[in-house]
Parts: structure tokens; sequence; C-alpha cells
């Protein structure tokens, strides 16, 4: 038996998504979004997130979401201006740099793995605008939560985005669990978007209960007039769309998807608090779903072996827990890192 | 009450592929392609090909398949050779040069919408090799069943790829519909393919059944080393990619793939019999699941009054079957057309 | 004894351009363009062009200005239609594909290697606007004096742009031999260009008398604004550009370019009146300097025999003359003519 | 009355350079490089580096160098490793993502704007490497002479590829100055090149008496294939590469280049000297022709206004000296200098 701790990514699909995409496979419909479950989708995003004429783009991976939004908010010669540890930056192998046909990401400090105005305001201060010879600035991008786990509150979102708008830059929220910010923060999903500044968000659900879902929210309409085009030649509009906008209404309609993140932080506040009690150093107190923690190899090979599966990253072991993770799950590996210690 | 000929992108998926994709749905799995289910994939693909190499990458639209497969087998100063109706050309929006930075297509002329050996024979005879003001050209893309429903026979898609690889070209066949030219043809996958000189095959099964899955299928390895990049940095990697795997065995199982193919083309040859009696003028005699045919203004009003739903292209009517459309969805469409033209 | 009449690319370079490059040689002087001549030459052809705001990029080839010009008017999923023998999408490697991320190339018929304008129409108008499937026609690019020596009236111009304005493209010219179409047509260079409606034009200088300098001149500020950026990432802008542009201010200056250009259509009117009268079948008769004729596989071989150069292109002779063909290589060159058919 | 220490961009040009160019100016000759004057070059280069089979692209801009170079040295998916402060990651406004469809940088630190081995080594070995998800390190790229005046030496070189090649990355040399290296290291150029390690050279000429010429010399024939395609679809075969190459042969005859260079570095030697003497901070002992100096605001508004130019930078006056500068004019900086002090 195993506890699988190791990714969200690798949770299943809730059962009511599953059941959407069922019920949406009776008859026939229109191809490349021209269904009506699409236009369905578009009305219920736009409920949630307060904004009449939020416009919505299905896609099928977080890279997809990131990578063509910001194609979409920069021009070729543009910089991405990113937390140095953001997940576009480190992990996507280069797939904004193609298709944006060639702008740059520039990585900026800050504590908690989040952009520090600061940092941003001095990086910002120090380009030489206009000069040809050097990448122009002309997004921010922000990571809410962070790949480790951290969250901007609305407030810090606002602060950076002002400091970034007084410089003609546009704002950018990969959003890949992005409900597991709204649960943490409690704020309302617009006022983590567009009333802070936002103006494009990669709204994940694959990491929290979709099967391969993930949409590109924009809120102001130059970025979404473009992405008609660059999502077609980027093979990025599936013909059969209606399967993945019935995923996303089932994923927004009765809060599932607060709930699947609500169960993973919960879950996640469990394991972090009980690994604390048994002496085991976090590299911080988890804000959603994800815990750093330092651990002994010898510790880890034991866990291991007794089938709570992790990672281990740069010297530490990542434990993340999702939708699908049970409170027995979390005792169940807790007693094994208990035993494993005794 | 409406009889869906306008697409097989317009059906739904076959039950049993749902059924496969609600059983991959248990327990935890390795993101990323990591999992099983993708190992077991790329075992029934090449058992079905008779190769015991082939590589196989899911990923979910037409466009992606093609852009990325073209991708891998041109350099950025490469032409594309391909018929000058090939969807690759006129309907992905320009994708293959995007992902190929730069690539170009050249049409070549031939009956049927399927290139010709003497055309192609002429063109690359007029090629200025090694001069760098011409693009070179570099892969030979056939498309089978065309957009117009025409097949390429196993023998000549060897002729043409011989001629092509005569002069350093690679070959590609956009197979979108591959099942259905497997049953018009009677060939095997294999003779269809890599024994005809195939290198890359784009594995439709969308349109035929499946949710979002296509594959493309490398018979050689050096686009298959280059894809394992380019599939990533263009958001075509699915972290949950076991429910895309599952689809594609799901599909190739017990034959599922040809017996919806089959039924596609038996209820086109159906359709097409039925038309050609009542006086219709066909454009060409269907060889899969998808015929042009002039039809006058009035009657085709007519026959959408009557929940007949089809395609006007260029001033002709297009019918298409999927492997969701009945013998009763046929007899209905035929009795409308009698009805209308009464 | 040789009589150059390969192409106006092999001519050297009129002295006055040279003093003009010795005499710039003087002092120090900042680099990439913030220099006092590149701001002199912009004065010069807003002068010439009667245009008060045009701005100029000095680039060095005529791949790059039509590229980079391409590039600064269309998004990358444009096309840019031009005739179907355009040098752009014949002879540049596929360079704006390249530059503009993608953008592809839309070759329409025309008499005279010139865009016919029903031509142009029934192109625009079977275009599936909006539609992300297809590339959407984004730029008009014509060619004059075209790669086969016909040349546009600025009425013909008017009349091409004002159709494709109307459907929202923007107009390149590419004038790879601008002086000569200024020449032949007797028309002021603002007539050929703003006041017709293009918004972007290739200016040509290296083909009549210059070392290496084109300039790409925008009558509108949108792409120059871009190309501030595109010049420089594509490695355009070179440190020492008054050297350039001292070579484009002599070109400009006592209508150095317009004498260049006169010379050689003249040179070509004589060789093509004496052609024809020894009975030398012309494709057609030369607006500019260059010609194209059937020539017997013999007699061509005695003439290059004779030292009189030329190519033979797709079964055709194609003589062309320069800034620097005297009258005298001409009455040598049909001296050869005639003692070879003698 | 000025003395230029902006920059050597800012110098003009050797006069036995601007005498080869007049010199070529006669006759006619085939475009493109297929001229003998460009034949001839690369029989220079392969003498003056050692290397029987070295192959030559003369380019226009160092920046095209750079990115040309680069563009066949790295699949779009790799990253190019390089100092953190290198000018190609700086300074080019991303001309190496475009021109290579998305490969990304990735900058390392080191004492003396130099890489250092032991950030090399740790990087590369924290790379996952076969894992798209993460950027490749393909290429490394050295400066040398760095744009802070520091260079590397043979040695250095040497051991610096040798850790790149065994990780399977090809090595890439910025030499904008590199004759200022030559001078500086007494290195024979085979020795800083070919036979430390390096693939492909970016060899300068533009800053130290050349008008605009640079040019790509590879030593390898791989990526010299890539760059007859690459140099003429990002525009940079100049037709008239014969004046480009008869200066490159100008700067390698009677060793001009070594002259020159000898003369920046020894002019700069003088002025270091003085100022320390004065007892201005430099920030480092100059290797050649640059020196970066911590000048009283005040004390710098006064040398500007006696005709003293230079740059200011991050709080730094930065001096530079050329092929061009004389002693007099150092003694004129310094006498200034004094006075201003005084």
């Amino acid at each position: 038996m195993t506890i699988e701790l190791r990714s969200d990514n690798a949770a299943s699909v809730s059962p009511s998504i599953l059941e959407a995409m069922a019920a949406a496979n009776s008859g026939s419909a229109l191809a490349y979004g021209g269904d009506e479950v699409t236009a369905r989708l578009e009305e219920h995003v736009r409920e949630v997130f307060e904004h009449p004429t939020a416009r919505v783009f299905p896609v099928l991976s977080g890279t997809a979401a990131n990578a063509l939004s910001l194609s979409a908010l920069t021009p070729p010669w543009g910089a991405v201006v990113c937390h140095e540890s953001a997940h576009i930056l480190t992990s996507e192998g280069g797939a904004t740099s193609l298709l944006s046909a060639g702008a740059v990401m520039t990585g900026v400090a800050g504590e908690g793995y989040k952009v520090a105005a600061p940092a941003l305001r001095t990086h910002l201060d120090g380009v030489r605008w206009g000069d040809p010879h050097h990448s122009q600035p002309s997004v921010l991008s922000l990571t809410s939560p962070s790949d480790h786990g951290t969250v901007y509150s609305a407030a810090e979102i606002s602060e950076l985005a002002a400091i970034a708008r007084e410089r003609g830059l546009r704002v950018h929220l990969d959003g890949a669990r992005f409900a597991n910010a709204v649960v943490a923060t409690g704020s309302a999903p617009a006022d983590l978007t567009w009333r802070a500044g936002v103006d494009v968000l990669s709204l994940g659900a694959t990491k929290n209960g979709a099967l391969s879902a993930e949409a590109i929210v924009c809120f102001t309409d130059g970025p979404a007039d473009e992405l008609v085009y660059r999502t077609k030649r980027s093979g990025h509009v599936t013909s059969k769309m209606r399967y993945q906008s019935a995923q996303l209404i089932a994923y927004l309609t009765d809060d599932l998807w607060l709930r699947n993140a609500r169960n993973a932080n919960e879950r996640m506040g469990e394991l972090a608090a009980g690994l604390e009690s048994l002496g085991i150093e976090l590299v911080a107190r988890p804000a959603v779903n994800m815990v750093f923690v330092r651990l002994d190899p010898l510790l880890a090979d034991a866990l291991e072996a007794a089938g709570v599966l992790f990672y281990r990253l740069d010297g530490l072991a990542r434990f993340v827990t999702s939708w699908q993770t049970s409170a027995d799950d979390i005792a169940t590996a807790l007693a094994a890192v208990r035993s494993a210690l005794g």
C-alpha cells in the first residue's frame, strides 16, 4: 500500500468531472469551441470572477496556458519579469521564448519565492528603456501559489502590479494551483486577479481534480483577440473542446474547485503539524498543499520503504497533498515517520 | 431531430473509450508520461504497426501532431512539399511555420487531391539544391485520406516516398483519418507507413471515437529524440497523460479503431449510392467517409430545414459520416433528399 | 575582355559613394545610428519622398529590408499576399517566415509578373476572415520593378493598395530597384509610395551604385516603432552606421540614384532594340534594366565564349544592365551576337 | 577639441582598409560571396588560425556574428551558458533567442567578468539532463575580452571548454575584440580558439579599424553547413560581399589587426597608469583597451567640459581607447584630469 505525496499531478480525476464528461457525450456538437458547452463555460467564469467581459480559452497543459498567455502579452523583444524561481523560468523548457518569438525571462529576487516590491522597483529603474540593445520589460508574471507553496495576498499582488503598470508592463498570474491560493487567502477570485491589476490568468484545474483542463482567462480584450489565433497555430484548439469545457464547468460548479483545494490544504496542514511535532524541520510553514522539509537520508529511505511516496529535490524532501488525499493517508504517513524515527 | 453529417469532429466519444478513461481513474500515477499506461501504449502501437522500435507521443490535436512532426523532420530553412490542397497548408493557421522556426510549405498539383508523382519529380528537379536563396525541400507530407476523402494506396505512397528519399527528403503522413484509410485500402498499417517509406505518422483518433487523442508515431529515432523536447516546449505534454494513453489503447484494442472507421466508410457508401440514385452529382465516388456533391441551393435549404446538417464549402455540399452514424441516419437523410426533390 | 550583363549586383560602387564614405571617415562618431550623418539621411529621405515624418532604417541587404519590413507589418498569424513570382516568396530562403515568427506567403497570379487586381480581389473575397484555421492576409507586398523587369504604374499601385486597405491589409513595396522604377514611370517617389497607399518601402541602393546599403522607409509610425527593436535583435544595426548613411546620402544627392538608374534603363533599351533587330525574341519589352530572351543554345555558348556574361534561367537568357554599363559595352555585346549569328 | 574615449566603436576606419575597398572597386564580381576576394579571405583566415579547413562567413555586426553562431550551435531547446555579464545576455536584445527559435541564456558567476570553472561545473552538475522541462545546456559561450576589459588566457579557455565538452556542450568565443585579446595574452590565435576547444569564433574587426566587417569563423563543419542557410535567411548575406571580404583581408594582412589592437592596448596602459598616479581608483587594472574607474561626479563633469569623452555606466566612468587613439590624446586627457583635480 502506498501513500501518494509526490505531486498533485499524480492524483486522479474528481468523479463529478468524469461524470460531466460522460454527460457531455451525447449527440453531436460543433468542433473547435463552437459548441454550446464552451459558451456556457465563459458565463461560469464571468460569474466566478465577477467580470462581465472576461474571455476564456481552454487549453491542455499549464505550460500551454502560461506560454500562450505570455506570448499575447509581450512583444518579441520584451522581457517577462518573474521571480528567479518561477516555474515559467525554470521548468517549462523555454516554451515562452518559443511561442513569443524570442522574448526572454528575467528573474528577480524575493523572500518566500515571491517577487519583492523593492527588487522589482530596482530592476525596473535599472532598465535602459527604449534602447534596443536591451530586452524591454513588458510583463510581470507572478506565480501564486509558488512552486514552493507560498502565496501572494491580494494586497501584495496589487502592490506589485501597480509598480509594473506604472512602467507600462502588463500583468500575468500563473495560477496552476489558483484554487489553493483562493482557499489559503480567503480572497475573492476577482480580488486576486483583475481587481489587483492582473490582465491574464492561467487558471489551473488539472492538479486539482480535472483530467486535462486549464484555462486562460483574459480580463482585457487585447490578449484575447490574439489568443484566437495563437491557440490555434500552436495546436492548442482541440476539436472536441466541449469535453474540456465540461470539465471546467463541473470544476467551477458547486464550489468543487474550492472544496478540492480546501481538502488538499487542510491535509497538508495536518501533515506539516504532525511532522513538526515529530521534530522534522520545515523549510517554511505551508500556506497551501505543499511542504519542503529536511529529512535525514536514512529516514527518507525508511519512509519510502514504508510506501510513502514523495520527491527529493535539491537535498530536501517535498510532500504534496491533493484533493484526493484523505485524513487516513496523513495519519498513515505520520505513523510511518514515527516508526522510522523510533 | 437532426442528422449530423457536418463533420466526424462533431461526433461524440466511443463508450469503450470513455470507460477506459474511467478505468484509468484510480490510484495515482506519475505525471508527464511517466506512467505505466503510456508505456503500454507504446507496446500496442508497435504491435499494430509491426515495428519493434516505433515511438509514440500522444498529443491533443491534429494540428499539434502535424506541426510537431514536421518541426522534427525539417530544418528551419526547409520546405515541406505537399499537395496544394493539403490540410497542413490550408487549414492549420501557419502552425508548422511557427513550430519549425520558419520552414515554408510548397504545394504541388495532382488529381484527386493527391500529389502526382510526375509533379513531385518536376518540382524536385527544379530546385536549386544547396542555394540558400531558396528554401530546400526537406519533407514530403502526404495526407491520406485527403480532406476531400481520397486515399493513397500503399503502392502510391511507396512510389512518392521513393522519389522524395532519392533527393534526401524525409516522409510524413498526415493520418488524421488514418483508420478510414486502412479500412478503405485493406492494407496493413505497416504497409501504408514505414514499409512504404514513411518516417513519421500523425495518427488521428479524435475524429473516429476518441475524446482528444492523437498520436505522433515515429518509425525512426531522430525525430523522436527531438520530440521529447519539442512536445514539452510547445505545451503538448499533459501532466495526466495516462488518460490520453488509455484512450489510445482502447482505440487500438479489439480493432475498435477499424470497426469505427468501417462503420463510417460503409454509411458513406450507402449515402453516396443513395444520392447518386436520386440524381445528385458526386464530385468523386467517396473512398472513405466523406463526399462532396453539387446541390441545388433550394434543395440544400430544404435539406437543412429537414434537419440534415452538412457544410457548404466553395459552392459544394460536404457530407461526412462518423463512427456514430447509423444506417437509420442515412435512410432518414436520403428520405429528406427524396422529399425535397419531390 | 568581358561584358558584364549577369546582374546589377555584380557592378562596382559609384565613385562619389566611395568618396562620401571616405569623407565620413574622420573623427569619431556615436555608434548604432546615434551619429549626425544618419540624422541627416532622414532629412534627405523626407525631402525626396515629400513626407515630413518618414523614418529610415539603413540595413545591409535587400532580404533584410524586406523581411524586417514585413515582420513589422504582419502579425505572426498573418499572410503576406504577393505575386506568385515575388522575390520575397521565391528567393529569400524563408526570411520573412523566420523574422515574423511564422507568417506565411500567399502568391496570387497576374500578367507581367504583377499582381492583377481581380486576382487580388478574388483571393481576398475567398478568405475566411477571423477563422484561426486560416492564415489571415495582413500585408500586400508589391515588387516594382519585378524580378522580370516589369513595373507598376502609380495608378496600379493605388488601385491594388486600395483593394488591400479595404480589407485591413497594410502595403509594402519591395523596391530593390526602386530608382529604375522611378525613371521608368516618370512618377514622383511619393506618387509610387505613400500617396498610392504604401506603408513601408524597401529602398534598394546596392544594385544601383551603393556598396552595401538598403533602407527601410516607413511612412507610418507603427512599423517604425517596432523596427527600432526588430533591426537590433536580428543583428541589423551596425555600429558604424554613419558609413551606410553616408552612402545613402550620396546616393540621393544630385539625383545620383536617378542618373545611375537612367543609364541602366537606357543601355537596356539599346540592347533590347538591338537584339530584336537581330531577330532575337524578347519575352517582353523591358521597362527597366532587365530583359529575358529566347536564345538558341549554340548562340548562347558562342556569346559566352565571346566574353558576354549573362544568366541562363529556366530556359531563357537574362541580361541585366547597371549604372556602370556603357554604350560601348552594349555595342560590343551586340556585335558579338551578330558575329555569333553570322 | 575633443578626445574620444567613449567607445572603440566610435573610431573611424583604418586608411589601408578603406584603400582595400577602393581597390576592390573595379570590374564586376559575382554577388553573394561567389567572388574571388571572398575565396581569398578564407585562405587568409586559415593561415592566421593555422587551421586548414576553417570556414568563414563575413557578417556586418557583432550581434549577427554571435546570434548566428549560437543558432548553429544549439538546438531550440538548448541553453547557452555564459557569464552573467556576457554581452550576448545583456546587450543584444534577445537576438540569440530569436535566431535560435527560442534557446535561452543562462548566466553563471565568476570573478573578473569571466566564467569560473567551479561555477560552471556546479551549474552543469545541477542540470536535469534529458528532462524536457528544463532547457538543456548546449553551448558554452565565452567573451574575451569581456565587456569590462578582462581576458581569458588560453589555459583558462582550455579548462572551461574541457568541462563543457565533457557534458556534450559545444564552445563559442565572442571575440568582438579578439585582436586585443591576442595582443594581451601573446597567445597564437589558434591557441585561444580551436586548440583550446572552441568550435566557432565571432571575430570582430569593426571596433578595431574595419568599416562594417565581422566574421564567423567555424573550426568544425556542422555549424558551417547550417550557416550557409542561416546567414541568408536572416538577411546577412550581402550581395557585394567582396567589399566586406576586402576589409577583412586588409585587416589580417601585415598584422594590421594586431598593430591596431596593440596601439589601443598600449594607450590604455598609459591612461590607466596616469589615472592611478593621479589617485583615481581603477576597478581593475586593464588587460586590453578598456578601464572602469570611480570618478567624483564633479571631476567627471569637469573632464567632459574639457572635451574628454567617456561613458558613465552604473556609477562608474568607462574609458576605451582605439586603434586611432594617440599618445597625445592620452597626454591631453591626463592633463585635463590633472587640471580638474587641481
